[in-house]
C-alpha cells in the first residue's frame, strides 16, 4: 500500500438529530483537519445516528491526546454520543487461537507477512500442539494451553497472563474448538472474532456441515461474528455462501467450507483492523 | 428453443450395485434408442444409486406404452428399483396459487407466454381477488377461493374440483399465504412447489425478513422446496442469497427479496418441468 | 413502500477541497432541512469530490423553486461545482424501446404495476409489432416505428415527436436491436440506459453469447450502461454474472442470460429513477 | 480425507456415436471393476463425446500396466478415441513458478501441508530471490533463475534441467511475471496453469486492474487457464468475479483481486490434480 499520512478515526452513535454531520465535519474542518473518509448511517427504526470520520492529523490544531477530551466536552455530552477516537499510528495487537485446523491460520499469516494488514500478531495460542510448526515457520511465539472442560478456569488464567504480557487488543478464534467462559468473553467485549462454519442462524452449535448435509441445503455458509456469552449468537460481521449439490459428501462440504471460512474470517478481521465496525444492539454497522 | 425429437425420460434409484449403468444403457442402445442425456449419482453414505437417462424414441423398438412394463420386468424388479418413465411429448399442467403479491406470478407468466417453459398453465387460484387482473391480462382462468382457517376443508374441496377439472399435474405456491391441510399435501406428494423467503432452515415460519433484520444477517435468502406436512421442512430444490448491509431497512429486504424469490422459484419450477428432480429421504437430487 | 415526505435531492461534483461536506450540510440544516440521506465520495486520483444529499422539504425555509438559484449563488460558483437539484415529487417519465424479446419488458412492467418504481411509463416503442400485446395487457400505448438502416433519420424524427408528446425524461433500451444515431444519443445524454448481454468490455458488439461460447468462458455476464456514441462503451451502471459450464449450449447461455439481463437492467433503471447515479469521465458513481 | 482404494481413471473423447457409454461401462464391469465415478458429456454442436470414468482396481481382472493396451485394441481404435488412463496411486509432481507476490504461493503451500491435495511439490522456481523465505518455511527447494528478455533461452534451459531433475509433471504460474518462450510452452502442452488477474477475454495483457479501473467496471475477475503460445488465450479452466464500486481505488482492486486470484488458481490446480479436466478445441471440459 502507499504511505499514508497519520489520521484520527472517530466512530460514534447517538440519538438521531438534524445537523450532527454539519457539526462534526465543521469541528474537524475548522481545526484544519482534512477529512479523507466520512460515512454515516441513520437507523430510522430506532432513531440512531452512526458515523465514521477519518481525517489527517498533519495540520490539525488540537493535539492528538486532547482530541477525545475536546470532542467529549463540545459535542458528545450535548448529543448524548457513544464514541471512540482511534489513531492510525497505533498498531493493534491481535492474538490468534487455533486448535488443529490450519487453513484460517495460514491465510492470516500469509496476509501478515505480505504486509496486507496494519496489525501485529504477537502470539498464537492453542489447546493442541499440532500447529506449533506454523508459529515456527512465521516466527511467532506459539503457546500450548491444553484447556479442557475440567481445567478451563485455570487455563484461562494462563491465557490472560499471556494476552496481557503481549498487550493483546483483540482475539481471533481461527476454528478454535473450545467454548470460552463467560468471564473470558466479558473481558474482551466486541474484541473476540469467531468464524462459525454455517450461515447463522442456521445450524448453530456442533457439526454444522453434518447438519447441512442432513437437511439437504443447496448452499453452505460461513459466518464471522463477535463472541458473546450466548453461543453463536453475537453480532454478525460478515457472511458468505458457496453452492453445493447433491453430489457433495460431508467431506466435500468440509473442503468447500474451508475456503469460505478463511475468506469470511479474514474479511471480518480486516474490517476490525481498519476500525470500520460499530456494534449496537447485537448488530454491526460495517462501513465500506 | 429448437425443435426436439420426442424422447423418453427414465428417472430411477435403487440400492447401489456394480453394472447398473451398463445394463440400462445397453437396454436402450440395443433397442435402438439414441441416448441424448445420461447423468447418475451414487450416494455412497446410504448406498443408493440415482440415474436420469433420456433417449430419442424415433427408432426405439419398444412401443412407448410398453416401455415401463418391459423395464419393470427386465430390470426394476431385479435391482429393486424405484423408477418413473416420462415422455417429453406429454405436456404437464401446472396450477399457480397466489395471494396478493404479484412478482412471482408475473415472472412465471412472462416465461410462459415467451415459450420458455414446456408446460401448460390452465388456472390460477387465489384466496384474494386482487390478482384477477393478471389472469385477465394473460388469458388464464382465475379462480377466487376465499379460504381461511374456518372454512379450509370446504374450500379445499372446491380447489380439488378445479384442479381435477383442469387435469393439473403439479402446483406452484407463488407467495401463497395460506397453509395447506395435510389432506391437500398428501394428495400431491412432491408435486407442490413453494417459495419461502429465507435461507432455510434459518427463519422458518412467519415474517422471515423481520427475523433476518432482527438477527442482523449480512445476506438474505430464498428457498424453493416441495411441500410436506411439516412447515418449511420439505425437500429443498433451490436456494440463493443476496447481500444486504446495515443500511437496509425491512422494506429494503422485502424489495431485494422479491427478485431473489422469483428467480429461485422459477429455477425450481423449470427443473420440475424438465423432470430433472429426484426426491429421496427428504432431499432432492437435481440433475443439471 | 411507506408514504415518504417530499424531499429535495442534490447531486454534485467539484474539485476536492476541505470543508465541502460541512458547508453543504450546514446550508441545509441552518435552513431547517432534515437530511435523511448523505453519501459522498472523493476520487483522490483525479481530485474530485462527489456527493448526494437528500433532505425533507417540510420546514425548509427556501422555496423549492429557489433552491437551485440560492445554491448556485452561495456555493456552486465558489467551489466550481457541477450540480443538479431534483425533487421527489416530480415523477419521471420513462419510455421503453423493445424489439422482439419480451423478458426485460415484462420484468419492468411487472414492477411498474406492482408499484415498485416511482416512475411513469407513458409509451413503449418498437421496430417490430410483436410485443404490441404487452402494451395492450398493461394498458400502455405501443408505437410501432419500423426503423431500419435506410430510413433511420426519418423514423427517429417520428420517435422524437412521440417522446416529446409524452414528455419522456429518459429511455430504456430493453434488448432493442437497433443502433441509435449520434443525433439521437446526443439528444439524451446519460438518459438512455441499455442492457448488453455480456460482461463488458468482453464481447462487444453482435452475438456476445456466441462469442462467449467460442471462447469457452466459465461465467457469462450482462452489463447495463448509459448509451454514448461509441458502441457498448458508455458509462457502466451495473453488471453481474452467472456460472456456466461446458455442458451449456449457446441456447442454454441465451436462457441463463435472460434472467441476468432483466435483473441487471432493472437494477440500473431503479438507481436512475432514484437519482442515485452521477456520471463523470465515462464512469458512474452509484450511491447505495 | 478418508483412505481411498486405488483407482484407474479414464478420460476420453471421440466422435459421438450411440452406445459408447454402454460399451465402456460394460468393459469395466465385466472385468470386475467397480465404477465409483462416471460423468460424460456430448457436444452436439461438434458431435464429440467426452467421458471420465473412475473405477476401483481391487478385483479388476486386467493388470494396471495392460489396461491402456487392452482399451486401445478393443475400443479406442474402433471408435477413433483420444484417451488417457491414469492411476490414483501415481502422485503427480507440480512445480510452482513465482515472482514477488506471495498470496497464491502461500495459499497453495498451506493446502499442501494440510494434506488437501494429492500432489507433491518438489520445487519452487522464481526470477526473483524475494520468496526464498517461503521455500525455507515449508521445506521446499527454491531455485532462483534470474530470467529476463535477453537471457531467456539460456535460463529456460536451466529451468528444464531442474524440472527434469525433479520429475515435474505440470507447472503452476502463481503470478509469475515472465512470458514463457514458445519452446517452453510446447514442452508442457496443457500442463502449465496460469492465473490472469482479469475476467478474460476482458483486459488481456499488462496491468488488468488499471484497465478495469479506467473502464469503470462494477466487477473484477480472475481467470485460470492453460498456457498456450498466444498470450492469455489458452483454454479457460476456472473464473470468478468480485463486486467493486466507484469507491475502490486501483489499490483496492489489487487487494480484492488477491483473494480472488488465489481461490480461482487453487480451484483450477485442484481439478488438474484430480484429473478432471479434458481439453479440446481450446476449451476445457471440467467434470464435477
Amino acid at each position: 500500500m502507499e504511505a499514508k499520512k497519520p489520521t484520527a478515526i472517530l466512530r460514534m452513535h447517538c440519538p438521531d438529530k438534524p445537523g450532527i454531520i454539519a457539526v462534526i465535519s465543521d469541528f474537524i474542518t475548522t481545526n484544519r483537519g482534512n477529512i479523507i473518509y466520512l460515512d454515516q448511517y441513520v437507523d430510522h427504526v430506532n432513531g440512531v445516528f452512526y458515523m465514521r470520520v477519518e481525517w489527517e492529523l498533519e495540520n490539525f490544531l488540537i493535539p492528538s491526546e486532547k482530541i477525545s477530551e475536546y470532542f467529549n466536552t463540545l459535542y458528545a455530552m450535548r448529543y448524548n454520543m457513544t464514541y471512540r477516537v482511534s489513531f492510525s499510528k497505533r498498531r493493534q495487537k491481535m492474538a490468534i487461537f487455533v486448535s488443529k485446523m490450519s487453513h484460517c491460520l495460514y491465510d492470516m499469516l500469509a496476509r501478515y507477512v505480505a504486509g496486507e494488514w496494519d496489525v501485529e500478531i504477537p502470539v498464537i495460542i492453542s489447546n493442541h500442539p499440532d500447529l506449533a510448526i506454523a508459529g515456527k515457520q512465521f516466527g511467532i511465539p506459539f503457546e500450548h494451553i491444553p484447556v479442557n472442560r475440567d481445567n478451563k478456569e485455570e487455563m484461562e488464567q494462563r491465557e490472560f497472563e499471556i494476552l496481557d504480557r503481549y498487550g493483546v487488543n483483540f482475539i481471533v478464534l481461527a476454528r478454535y474448538m473450545q467454548v470460552l467462559s463467560e468471564n473470558f468473553i466479558e473481558r474482551y467485549p466486541n474484541r473476540i472474532i469467531n468464524i462459525h462454519h454455517s450461515f447463522l442462524p442456521a445450524f448453530v452449535g456442533a457439526k454444522p456441515y453434518h447438519q447441512a448435509y442432513e437437511r439437504g441445503v443447496k448452499l453452505i455458509g460461513a459466518t464471522s461474528h463477535y463472541v458473546t456469552t450466548e453461543l453463536d449468537a453475537g453480532p454478525i460481521i460478515e457472511q458468505d455462501v458457496v453452492r453445493i449439490s447433491h453430489k457433495d459428501t460431508i467431506d466435500d462440504l468440509v473442503k468447500k467450507g474451508r475456503d469460505l471460512e478463511k475468506i469470511v474470517l479474514s474479511r471480518a478481521v480486516e474490517k476490525h483492523i481498519q476500525r470500520k465496525i460499530l456494534t449496537y444492539d447485537n448488530k454491526t454497522v460495517v462501513f465500506s
